[in-house]
């Protein structure tokens, strides 16, 4: 992420008509990297400084944004402390580890007054960007179904061992926090807020091998076996919900879809048309509209690549037909943000945004422990 | 579902080795038809006799079998008589209105000791029969994801009138039983049976249009003003769920899908390989081998048209890469039926099925109902 | 092809509302198939009699049309005869083995003042006959390219044989006049007469094992070695050209490309849209319309299973979504035949179609010759 | 092309483990360049200095490495002096105007003994570079075909104006040097090299109104009217081949397929298999591999994003199913280009490439112009 963060500011600078100047002006690693990870950062990314010192870092009068892309249980803190600073802050998803921190920092923002983002890239894939358009548009007309999926395989091996992302203490909840929550957040971008959900969360593989180093601090075991330990999180979330606009739900994260590598499909189904968008596929978004003449109806295949202002961003990359990654939504974010902070314009998604993303993660996790269905 | 009954009998003849020669002895129609429908389609599909008396028709001692093709309401009784006057016995799904006339029905065969199988002809489309031949063989491994949809958009305008097919008293159920049904048997077919579920039931059009010929019976009604009946179905239906082998389920049906005209898509992962169908690409299956080199991993796109023996039923048809349609999984199942009986061997999806089937649809209506978990 | 046939009269009176009653009076084989096949397929098939006398049959005055599905050297002969004796006529394709036998044939024809109709059964695919119509209704403007393709793999294997489709006194050409003739009768039905060629044939594998029987004939051959014989057909024929109305053509077929089993794919860019089809999932026609918003401009995925007249041919046949397979095509064109035999009209495409697309393939052969363009 | 290749030299440092350290010495612009376009380059991309004076760039003793992307008819005139400057250089496609140059260019650089490279940056697109390593692994045995079309639709409208790259004077070809020689390179990268073609060039719009600068360079012109100008190049392209390993070859190009946007589309057939790639989908690679089990068989669709050193490049990027997009092609070239130079190794495509892709152009040239095959 750090590396995403990084490329983001520098080719938002390269790429993006910011209304600004932006130099990136110091990096901040934790303590033990002060003399490897941030020397190599500051000087591959071109930063000005390098640090180990946050607290300290915050406080510098020479500096306007601050963008959060530290582990999660200190993502709080530091927005907190940041906004007190004034600065305006972009925070990598998930805002933070719970809805109490998420109102705390958002609270905080507010009293501050100060410019607020969360990063869920997802909604600035220009494709995305075009189904909310077209959404808003009327294309759609009522929404009746989002249905989506966000689809991994890499822990489908029970032989894969049990990573920090795979125990609940240091990662929070699993597939259900790590990429449901986006295909929530574009629930929300895309048709509009939950009403209620009713959900369940999986684990398929119970017991993984410990990774060595965790397997020599056990000190046990005997040669030749693999020492194991417990999976504390889900490997699969799915639920069923409705939306306050009377639409429904059906959104399924795994990371045991084989062959689906980084899979966000969604279709979304309204009284006037139809979308689907498949995150592998990125560039494209399918579109049905049901007022084409009746012999010429079908999904039509939108190359989301046209510059000139006909699509949301793709104008600062390239001519028609030649596409772009993963990582431009990020700059996509980054330049709307500076943009929004210099201007001093609200930008979304922001801290509201993420808390209420992480209400709606709650949800599903109370519906899933209780077996019932929660209101949001 | 007469002419996709009658053709497959026809075509069975034509296409298959069958073990037994077939002969078209009698159609039967509903009583008003005697003079018109029933003699139309003794001379169009080539049958012996035609009748308008069923209860007759079932004791004649030239007939072997019943193909019932009959409103749903009157299933379990010709087929209890069927099987009284031991007829093999054909049953368009579903198998009857409820578990109860299922049970009586199976009771029925089973103490008459006759062949019997209930119509569940996507069984026997060439692409899932590979798929369940491949599942058997090991391709998938332990499955842990079955996710599945069957989706249309016929009723998507308001303005569509309230036909038979949206009045309970009549149909039922609405997408639940007309074609959720169809994926729950998929599922029972390809992955096991169910073990718990949990999900909702919606109409999204609450009132629409009378047909004409309702309007007039109504008798009022201002002119110029439609008048309005209430749809007592529902438009969707979605449910998640657990498998007794561990999978997880999940499920939606629905008639408001702009664009989805006859679309059953399923996605099933293990531990070894996925498999992805869709309907409108019937001889297509996409298959994912995990054990394939790491750099040429992919979903790979079965063209199920392979003769030979190699891929199922399509050796009958026509040479590779010439497709087949959605009335030949009905050829396919007759021909299957017809060698069964000639045979006496069991064959599958019998009336347990069907029963089964009703089973895991009122556990869904149950849930929807009661807002709870219900066990199979 | 006599099973395509068969099935194609039975299913058109199932399916069709002829203008007519169809009988099918009397099937005719060969000499040697007095006993065997003859009597079979009467059985099968519900023929009135069998024969092996084509020269009696097409003077019975019980029959009005005589369907040739005969060996290609003999259609000619047959074609001549059922013409002279004011036989309506449908010919399998190739009409014959060369431009001159097609002009007798259709100077035959013409004199006896009879409906002819060459089995070019693709037209009549929905996607394609739904191509026309949008061609002809202006959907593409002016055409500027059409790239087509028909591409098999069955021969790839070195150690397939030498079967007599790859010896050229008894089929006359390979790919080219098997496979490239369906797509130049698709180019001039779509876009329209050629004006000149230049191309090139190609035999990949010059030797291949001679089949049992021949190499038995041939006499000697040391024991577990397999006596060879010489491919003298092409295994890919390729041309360029221009069409009369200033469009460009590529076209190519071949039976050395690994994984198509029966694709013919084209795409036809006019100035106003495009279209793109694929026979491996002939349900469906790809369409992009310039006309579109420029935002939501894409190739539409229209699924040709609409009924109610909005699509051709397939209202007969099943609700929305219920595709059809490769044998329908030959149905439509019994259908339509049939009527145009009882109206009394023509009916395309017809011999003088079939002289046509004899001449460019000639053309083409000729340029492959010589190395030369060639005028059509 | 400025934007592309400065990124790529920026991109490379931030993504790619380099041998050396890259510093962006000087960026070159024309004469009347140098207060503005310039001065901004400089500051965008980081360059240390800016000039228009290539002549003394091209002598710094600072400098290793001359990337050329300046005007084609300037090419080899500066790669020449670069060359007898002992500099590195990497040329942007087309190497030259004419073969005559790229003789000149080729041979300074050899006699000079410099690296030298030509920039056909889909070479280096990830699943276009595993095609070339899964044919050198012998994945396809022998190759029997190669089609490939390169369609764009930029000027279908007939009011597009007469810009420069539709002069022949300005531009030297059309599609046929724009694009053609794209895929002309990929033939010779993938499968080798061209032994004779036969082709056609063609323009479709033949008179296009003058851009405004151009209309009121020429004075005249009613009012209301627009003036208009001859196009002068080539808007089509097409040829067949033969390559001498004996494989066949179609290729074609076109500026007139409404709805491809820049669509590199090839499929190549072996004995072993087959591939497909769609530049417009540049993360996919599409393989059959015909020692599948035969019921199992079909094009496998790669995603090819597997870091790990599974697929070519993209480890350097983001994780599985996190695609890239077109301007990382060109950062690949950059970074091989770059090692290659430290370790005064040579790297492909060089010179001689550039050289032998314009042969085959000219032979194309020569066989549209004559009407005749043309030997390579």
């Amino acid at each position: 992420m750090g590396k995403a963060h990084s490329n983001a500011w520098r080719q938002a600078t390269h790429f993006f008509p910011l209304k600004a100047d932006v130099e990136l002006h110091t990096i901040c690693g934790c303590r033990g990297e002060a003399k490897t990870v941030v020397p190599t950062a500051v000087a591959k990314w071109g930063f000005k400084n390098g640090s180990t010192n946050w607290r300290e870092v915050i406080k510098s009068p020479e500096i306007d944004i601050v963008d959060i892309v530290a582990p999660n249980h200190v993502h709080a803190e530091i927005a907190i402390a940041a906004a007190q600073a004034k600065k305006a802050i972009l925070c990598e998803k998930p805002l933070a580890l719970n809805t109490k921190e998420c109102a705390e920092m958002l609270s905080a923002a507010k009293k501050a007054g100060i410019i607020n983002m969360v990063m869920q890239n997802y909604r600035r894939v220009p494709a995305v960007a075009q189904a909310k358009k077209m959404i808003q548009e009327g294309a759609l007309g009522t929404i009746y179904h989002y249905r989506a999926r966000y689809a991994q395989d890499w822990i489908t091996d029970p032989n894969f061992p049990l990573v920090w992302r795979l125990r609940k203490n240091v990662s929070g909840s699993g597939a259900h926090g790590d990429i449901n929550a986006h295909i929530i957040d574009l629930a929300r971008y895309l048709v509009g807020e939950f009403k209620e959900v009713c959900g369940l969360m999986h684990t398929f593989i119970k017991k993984r091998p410990l990774e060595d180093k965790d397997a020599r601090a056990g000190g046990l075991g005997g040669q030749g076996t693999k020492k194991m330990g417990t999976v504390t999180v889900d490997d699969a979330a799915m639920f069923i919900g409705r939306f306050q606009n009377g639409a429904l739900a059906s959104l399924e994260a795994t990371r045991f879809a084989l062959g689906r590598k980084n899979q966000i499909s969604f279709e979304i189904n309204g009284s006037k048309g139809s979308l689907y968008f498949d995150l592998e596929d990125l560039n494209r978004l399918q579109y049905f509209d049901n007022s084409n003449p009746v012999d010429r109806q079908g999904f039509r295949d939108i190359l989301v690549t046209q510059p000139g202002g006909i699509h949301p961003y793709v104008g600062q990359w390239w001519p028609p037909g030649h596409i772009i990654g993963y990582e431009h939504s990020f700059v996509h974010a980054v330049a709307d943000f500076v943009n929004a902070v210099v201007e001093n314009k609200p930008v979304k998604p922001d801290f509201e945004d993420g808390l209420k993303n992480q209400t709606v993660l709650e949800a599903v996790e109370e519906s899933a422990r209780t077996r019932e269905w929660v209101k949001i």
